[in-house]
Formats: structure tokens, C-alpha cells, sequence
């Protein structure tokens, strides 16, 4: 650590400025800043404001706000410890999610609430409670020493609870200023309030509508049945043959650029606890489901799915229609992992139809724009070392390493367009209720990150420059 | 033929009175008795009225009207020719189908119109041409000869265009009154403007709801994809199973009392002009399917067949959504052939679903109240041949003998409620647009009908009793 004895204590400050922290967090929690709401986009642009005032009043002279689509961001930079430091762009957002269903809440949502040591709003735990805490890092790093031991950079955007529709044009449009070694995200989360972890890996995503068409129309099943290729039935059978009975993936190359987990990768998923039967239990499944040889953990982590989203076709009404319809329908999505590309497994998609489709009839197959490249950032990249190391410290024992099933954009977007790699390091816990009613953020998660945050800057500046990695 | 030379001509009474017969069918198919809409109902009474009137204006003494569920039906006989003589009960309906799109239409469709010997009325081809028919042709030989060499029974029917829902309760409750040797149906047909045909055969059916369920809620399919069975999946699976992919049907036990169409049969069918490529150009389809060893017609005729009408499950709104879906749903109707039975193979239906149930899903089979048995008159039936005889004198070859892949349910309720077979003697067209806009009969099919009905009459009278065979 590059702590100093005769330096004041960031640690002190943070204390003693807690209950300010506290009540601005509040004021920033009042400000209903709905990106999905058009009508709120006021309240979106407050919000960068707010957050802007906050950068400058926290130390850091260079703020701005940015704008693609009309939307706000905000950039912030302190680049004073120099060229052989190190810089991380901190990466967070002041969008929140709608508050429907308001009746479910048990206080307005904009109106924040402090009770039994949580803080109840929209946003508080995703994600204004937690982009707030490296600012306020920040402003007792410099308070304290000065100085931060490396150069920060900030971007809080506005937009990402609606999918960041111009974050790649806003990143292209300032990929210089946006130079880093790698992000520090802000946003994410840990897995229970004594146990840390690092999420390492999402996946990517690609999408296809396969469109089967017989005949010219809809025909009366008794006047035509057993002339022509019923759609539904020849879609039926497109789909079995895309899956087997155990759950592999039989579209012919959909594995051939998956990257199999290593011993290390298997030794840290299964390092992290899973109860299938409780999984199970939940879910009112009598059994799991899926590709044999793998855990329940890996196959949504570590493996590629394809799952069918939708299907229709004929007649869905109440009641007996005796049609033999004129098509069928189906949407699909493939969860993806290194090193798969979403093109090209759209493109084994599209040629496992052309090579199982039933006589009689002729299929589409539409691949979506939609298409995300998985993520996987090292788990012994620079980034997780230093945060593993401050996580290790504060919570007394190391990080999980886990990965989603799901798909975050941004990290494949500043990977791609900035090509760096992104460390989440936030103190979200599952069940504070993000997306629903009565989000709440716990002040001791906000306490310890704080911490945390001030911790970070001082590991990473005690790296000294990393630059050589960002060709990882 | 008993036709007598010194008894004046039933044939030249027809001619004679040809002009006011169509007047009276113009009077008649004004009244817009649509058995769909409950504002028509005093239509449907009005049109039953009508119906009666005609009867006893035709000689007919004993004339009522029954009724079943409230909608009315119309009942006549005529049995003085013994106890030795044959009986027959004439069958037709007075309903109408709806007239939607009505400005589809080039008059008015309950204000008939006489163009190019068409008349053009909803109603003219089905079913009121062809059931006033019988009646006129009853008025000619009791006007002519005093009497008919038969006794005839008359049931006409106000709600055959909802699916007849009251007919079963209206023959249980009048089962001893409609007693007679075979039924003459004036719903129905002719091949062609030269070519007669006698329809043997209607298909059964029976229809299912294949409900399959997974988790107990629609999952985010990157947070759980890969860790249980999808729902969409298991049913295509489950669809797939139920025919290979040559169009064979699957399903245990589904061909168990199937009846393979003899030498006789399919001498028969082979008879009827059938073109599959002409078929396949109508509906666009670059070839035809289904079950291997059988001809298009057999496969529609004689063959069971399986056909999903309508399946959906999950996300099928535009875009992308990435959800594991916690249902998907399939109908699925069956048309039967003899001896099969609708509610056996909805059985098989669902042990098939059980026996094939992919792992990780429950399934649901409901099986519609809707089934309907299979309906096969024997070709040689004495109906058939009396039939066949005049059809060929008329037409100047003898018909085909053709079965429906539909469904009659009137005919299966005959012959099981009744014991007795129907004989189908109609001479509507394929081309006049029955239930679509701008619906016609031809004059001529008009006044060719009159004459087959009379010389029908002369020769099943000529037979003599053949209440023997209604155990057949």
C-alpha cells in the first residue's frame, strides 16, 4: 500500500463526512431520472448536472458534459499524477429504471427514506448509490493527500437502463480523451454482504426469426389434410433437430470457437456455491435441464446456449379450429461465449435451416441487428489483482470469481471501440431490488465502499503504469 | 322405372311450373335466416315457416314444426304408400351462412338477382336451391300420379351452418317419428356440370390441447439458459415424435382400427380425375406430402390424418426478447377414417405425450368434447344404387363415388342415433361460392335436380321395402 503515516486519513475523512455523503446522496435519489420516460428526459438532465457539480466540487477540475443522441453524459478527469501512472476511466450511470408498479411502493419513489440503516429509492442501489461512492473516494483521497497516486478518468452515462443506444457513438466520438488502461466499473455488484466477488464474464448474444412457409393460405385441415407440409409441423421438427435429448447443440459449427473452461476456470465456478436442489426447488422444476458433462454454474456461465424465445403459428384462440395453417413462426436466441462471433453462429443458424428443412414448404431465417459479442476479462488481469487484493482485505477472505449468463453491452463496447478491458468493482447486493419496488441500498455497503474505492486508487496507483496491458 | 304411360308426366309438370318454382326459391332466399347471429333468429323462424307452408302446399298433409335448443326445425311426411313400400327421409337445412364482406358482393345478398341462368343469393347453392328441390318434385308426382310409389319423410333443419348443435337432442326426441329405411341428403353435391358423384365418405375427428409446462415463470434466458428444460422445446420434441419425416403418423395404437381402403376402394378413388401438379401450383407449394404408399386423394380420403392447427408459447411480439418461456401450447385435430374412434385416439394422443415427455417439463392433454366418429355408406348400399342408376341416366355416365377429408357430423348422428345411412343427392357446384360473396346456383342444376328427384322417387319406389337393410 502506498499509504503515508504523516498523510491525513482518507479513511477519517470518509467517516467524518459521512452523514453529508449521506444526505447528498439523498438529494441525488430525489432527482426522478427515468430514461425510458421521454417525459422525464428534464430530470435525466438534471441528473448529469447534478452529477457534474458533484465532480467539480469533489476536486476534480476537468468536468463536462457530453452529449450522443441527445442524451447526457458525463466526463470527468484528474490527470495529475502523470504519464508513468496508471489511469482507470470510472465507468457508472445516473439513469434509473420506471418505478411501475407505484402501488407496490411504500414510499414515493423520488421521496428517499432511511430506514433500518438502508436508504429506499429508485436508484439508490442501481445505480446512484453506487456511482456516487468513487467521487466521494476521490474528494477524500484529495482532501486528504492532495493527490490521487493515479489518474482518473470519469464517464457516467444516462441511458443505460434503456439498453445504451449511443454509447458506441458516444465512445467513437471521444475514443482519445477516453484512453485508459482499463474501467473500474461502478456498476454490478457483490455476492452477499461477507462475501466479495469479481464477475469476469458475460455472454454475447446473437438472434434469428425463422419464418416457415407452406401453403398460399390458411386450409381446412379436413379438405386438405394429408396433401401438404403442415408449417407448425415442419417447424417442430427444425427445432428438435437444433437441440438434443440431453441438451447439446446440434447446429453444425455452433462449438467450434467456444473456448472449453479450463482447470482454473472449472476450479473458480466451482468454487462458488450452487445448490441444484434448492435451484430446482425454486423454480417448481422437477429436474434441471441441460448440455451433460457440465454443472448447472458452467452451462449458464461457461457454455453457449440457444434457446427458443417464441413460437406461433395457426390457430390460438379458444376452442377447435380446424386449420391447417400457412406458417410458422419461431424467435431464437443464442447465449454466446468466447470466442464465439454472433454473425457467425446466426450464419450456422441460418444453415442448419436450409439443411433440415422438411419437403413442402420454405423457410426465413432473420437475424437480428441485436447481435452482442461475449466478454471475458482475465481473471488474473491487472485490474482483478488490485481489486481482488482490496476485496480480500475488507471482507477477510478473496473474491469469487463468477460470470452472467446474461449480456452487458458496455464492457463488449469499451472493449471493442476502446479496446480495455473493464474490472467491476460495486457493492450492489442482490436483493436490494433493482428494477422493482422499494429499492433500497444498505448505508454500510455505502460505508465499506467508500472505503473500498479509496483502497482501489491506492493498489492500482501502487502498480504503477500498466499500460502495456491494454494490448491484452 | 313404375312410370305408367297413361299417367300424366311428372317431368312436364316441372317443366310447366318451372317459372314459379323460381319464383318461389327467389321468395324464399329473400328471407336472411342466418343461423349465426341472434339478431336473425325471427328470420330463421320466418324461413321455417316457409318451409312448412311449402310442404303442405306440395300435398304434404302432415307438416309440423319441432323445435330443439329453440331454434326450429321442419318436419313433413307423406306415407301412404304402405307399410311395404321403402321410406326415405329427405334431409336439408334453411339457414344461412353470414354474408361477410358484405361489399364484396355484387347485389344485395338477401335480394336475389337472375343473371346469365345464375341465381345469385346468399343461400341459392346451400342449401335452399338444392332442399326445395325434393319438395318440388314430391308437388309433380303427387300432382301427376295422385301419389308417390314411396313414403317420405321430410327434416329440414334451421342450424346446420353453427354446426347443428341441437340435431342430436332433435333426433333423440324424435327418434320414433324419423324412423325409416336410409336418409336422402339435399346437402351436398355433384363433381361437375357433366360429371355426377356419390359422396361415401367423411372423415372423424378428434382434437387435443397439448399444454406443456416448465418453471414457474417466464425466465430471463441469459440468467437461466442452459440450467432447465425450455418449454418450447420439449413440444417440438414432443410434435416432431408424432410423425416421421415422411408424414407417417407416430402415435401408438393411432392406426389400430383403421380400415385400409380394399382393391374396391381405391379402384374407386383412382377413378376420380386427380392432378398433383395443378394441385400443388393452386397452393404454391413445391410438392405435395404425406404419408408414403397412398395417392393424394387416398391420403385425403381414406387415410388418418394429424395436423397441428395452431401452437404458441413465449415472446412473439416484434424484436427481441430474450425470455425462457414457463409454457408453450399446442391444438392439434385428427380426422379419422373407420372404424376408428375419436376419443381411443385422443387417448393414444396423450399417452403418446406421456410416453414422449422430454425431461424437466409437465404436459397437459385436454381432448375437445368436439370429436365426431368417421362415416362410411357402403357404395353398393341400396341408397347408393338406386342413386347411381339415376344419376347415370341423367348425366349419361355413371358417377364417382368420392369421399371428404371433412367431417359431416349430421351423418355420423343418423347413423348412430338412427341406424341409418345417408345418401347424399344434391347438385350443388364446387364453383358457387358457397359461404363467400356473390353465392349462385345454376337454373340448370335447378331444373335438372327436379327430374333426378323425381325419377329417385320412381325408383327407390320400384326396389320395394328395403327396411332390411337399415341393420347394415
Amino acid at each position: 500500500m502506498n499509504e503515508s503515516s504523516n498523510s491525513p486519513d482518507p479513511a477519517n475523512y470518509l467517516e467524518e463526512h459521512f452523514d453529508r455523503f449521506v444526505d447528498e446522496l439523498l438529494e441525488f435519489l430525489a432527482i426522478p431520472s427515468i430514461s425510458a420516460l421521454p417525459d422525464h428526459a428534464p430530470h435525466v438532465d438534471r441528473a448529469a448536472r447534478w452529477v457534474a457539480d458533484r465532480l467539480v466540487a469533489a476536486g476534480i477540475g476537468q468536468v463536462e458534459e457530453l452529449r450522443a443522441g441527445g442524451v447526457p453524459a458525463v466526463y470527468g478527469e484528474w490527470l495529475e499524477a502523470g504519464e508513468q501512472a496508471p489511469t482507470i476511466l470510472v465507468y457508472g450511470h445516473f439513469d434509473t429504471q420506471p418505478v411501475d408498479p407505484l402501488e407496490l411502493w411504500s414510499q414515493p419513489p423520488f421521496s428517499p427514506v432511511i430506514r433500518d440503516e438502508r436508504i429506499y429509492a429508485r436508484g439508490a442501489s442501481d445505480d446512484k448509490g453506487n456511482m456516487l461512492i468513487p467521487i466521494l473516494a476521490t474528494e477524500a483521497c484529495l482532501q486528504t493527500r492532495g493527490a490521487l497516486p493515479l489518474n482518473v478518468k470519469f464517464l457516467f452515462e444516462g441511458e443505460e437502463e434503456v439498453g445504451s443506444p449511443h454509447i458506441e457513438e458516444l465512445l467513437e466520438q471521444n475514443r482519445e480523451r477516453l484512453e485508459c488502461d482499463y474501467v473500474v466499473s461502478a456498476d454490478g455488484g457483490q455476492w452477499s454482504e461477507s462475501q466479495s466477488n469479481l464477475l469476469v464474464g458475460f455472454k454475447g448474444l446473437c438472434a434469428v426469426e425463422i419464418d416457415v412457409v407452406g401453403p398460399n393460405r390458411d386450409l381446412h385441415s379436413g379438405l386438405f389434410g394429408g396433401t401438404v407440409q403442415n408449417p407448425i409441423h415442419a417447424l417442430s421438427r427444425i427445432i428438435a433437430s437444433m437441440r438434443d435429448d440431453e441438451g447439446r447443440v446440434l447446429v453444425e459449427g455452433f462449438y467450434d470457437q467456444v473456448v472449453t473452461p479450463d482447470e482454473e476456470d472449472r476450479r473458480q465456478v466451482a468454487a462458488v456455491p450452487h445448490d441444484d436442489v434448492t435451484f430446482a426447488a425454486n423454480l417448481e422444476v422437477e429436474e434441471l435441464f441441460g448440455e451433460p458433462g457440465f454443472s448447472t454454474l458452467e452451462r449458464n456461465w461457461c457454455r453457449p446456449t440457444l434457446e427458443v424465445n417464441g413460437i406461433w403459428g395457426g390457430f390460438t384462440g379458444d376452442g377447435v379450429k380446424t386449420v391447417l395453417p400457412a406458417e410458422a413462426h419461431a424467435k431464437i436466441t443464442c447465449r454466446l461465449v468466447p470466442d464465439q462471433d454472433p454473425r457467425t453462429v446466426a450464419e450456422c443458424l441460418r444453415e442448419h435451416v436450409a439443411s433440415h428443412l422438411p419437403p413442402g414448404v420454405t423457410a426465413t431465417v432473420s437475424i437480428s441487428e441485436s447481435g452482442a459479442a461475449p466478454y471475458l476479462v482475465p481473471s488474473d488481469h491487472p485490474g482483478n489483482q488490485a481489486a481482488g487484493d482490496v476485496l480480500t482485505e475488507i471482507y477477510g477472505r478473496a473474491p469469487f470469481f463468477t460470470r452472467s449468463g446474461g449480456t452487458l453491452p458496455i464492457c463488449s463496447a469499451l472493449k471493442r471501440l476502446l479496446d480495455v478491458y473493464t474490472v467491476i468493482f460495486s457493492f450492489a447486493l442482490d436483493d436490494e431490488r433493482a428494477h422493482s419496488p422499494d429499492e433500497f441500498f444498505r448505508l454500510s455497503s455505502f460505508r465499506r465502499g467508500q472505503l473500498a474505492w479509496t483502497r482501489l486508487f491506492e493498489r492500482i496507483g501502487a502498480d504503477g503504469s500498466t499500460a502495456s496491458i491494454s494490448d491484452n
